[in-house]
């Protein structure tokens, strides 16, 4: 058997998320149904992570384990002509029978778009569209600072499990151009959630609705009654996995 | 009554085309039905010009009649507040009894979109993808200068009835950055797939099948048969109006 690994995008309009569910359309399901039909039997693959529902791709990777051994040229063509038009493979390459798609990768990246401009429709599903005459990107790039490094983001995940919320993030970029945000996040891990979060408290303060200080203090108190604001998962985006 | 004119943008992604047709979902019959609501009755509205299947809008206008006198700015939010979020009125103003979006108009201005960079499924819907190595964008841009002017462009429409089919293309701009190309066309008037046959014959051009006299020459025997191609709808916008 030889491993296989890849770099995908999708256009998460049209999905329930990644992960396979009963009865809904997934991007692993759809991933699978092609390499079934190119294995001619069952075929799983095994992702760095999930997204959610609406969320955009354009960088995750996944890895399956095949007995075909053929150019990777062809092997991608094979995919991208039997996959749906809202997923495309960008990359693929065979490597050692240890990687593992989830647990080789030491970070990820992900990208968060807002744009303050007027409402355009032909973006609706790829921008979060936001407007608040008191929102200064100044106070929100100085509260950003507070989410840099090794924190434990209880507050700014759902999840209510036990799991441990631990999680450094390794960097926070928030730019500008032409009224379009981009928020550049990188960490070893993201919580459910947390991007989505993190992103809408940022904006919150962007507003002055809360100071760097009461972050903190929200960050130690570890409960997210006190951060009880998500950003909608369309303007969220995969943009690569670390290895 | 008071006449009223919009602007309006609309992703062309889910509807069949701008122009009313039973049992199909159309961009005229939203906007109607969210008026007809406005004013208790059924109010028509009369736009500049229809546009096909998956084509986009960022600038098609249109008038109704109304006995409303409203604020400009309230009657935008009532109509943008009911409208599908694929439609979005971006300007509304009252104007003169004599001004007609169809007949008043001077010119129109359509973009079209061609991607030459690799497949990227979150632009599926909004640019044509286009790969071939012969390609050259010089060719392209020295081909353009051929329908710039008044002609009969009988041989570059699917129109077979007898109308008139002269128009003046006033200007016919080609752009590219980072391998992304636009085409901009500036005209008094575009005859049914005129843009799209023209930019699928201008790529041909590029590519070297035709030269400028070949394509002079099919201008000249005014049938379509010599200009057999055409490009999707979903790179094409339609992007001003001129009154």
């Amino acid at each position: 058997m030889y491993r296989v690994c890849c770099v995908c995008s999708y256009d998460g309009t049209l999905f329930y998320g990644y992960q396979k569910q009963d009865n809904l359309r997934t991007v692993q399901e759809e991933i699978e149904n092609v390499l079934s039909k190119i294995h001619k039997k069952d075929t799983k693959i095994y992702s760095s992570g999930r997204t959610d529902a609406l969320v955009h791709a354009e960088g995750m990777v996944f890895h399956f384990d095949t007995n075909l051994k053929i150019n990777e040229e062809n092997f991608i063509m094979a995919m991208n002509s039997q996959l749906p038009s809202d997923i495309y493979i960008n990359e693929l390459v065979y490597v050692d029978s240890d990687f593992h798609a989830r647990f080789s990768s030491k970070a990820k990246e992900y990208h968060y778009l807002i744009d303050t401009n007027e409402y355009n429709p032909l973006h609706r599903n790829y921008r979060y569209y936001y407007n608040n005459p008191k929102f200064n990107i100044s106070l929100m790039k100085e509260a950003s600072k507070v989410f840099v490094g090794t924190h434990d983001f209880k507050s700014f995940t759902k999840n209510k499990d036990m799991e441990n919320t631990i999680r450094t993030v390794f960097s926070l970029e928030i730019s500008e151009k032409y009224g379009l945000i981009t928020v550049r996040i990188i960490g070893d891990g993201f919580l459910h959630h947390m991007v989505r979060i993190i992103v809408a408290m940022l904006l919150e303060a962007g507003c002055g609705n809360y100071t760097p200080n009461d972050l903190k203090a929200i960050m130690e108190a570890k409960d997210r009654k006190f951060a009880p604001v998500i950003v909608p998962a369309c303007g969220l985006y995969l943009k690569r996995v670390y290895y």
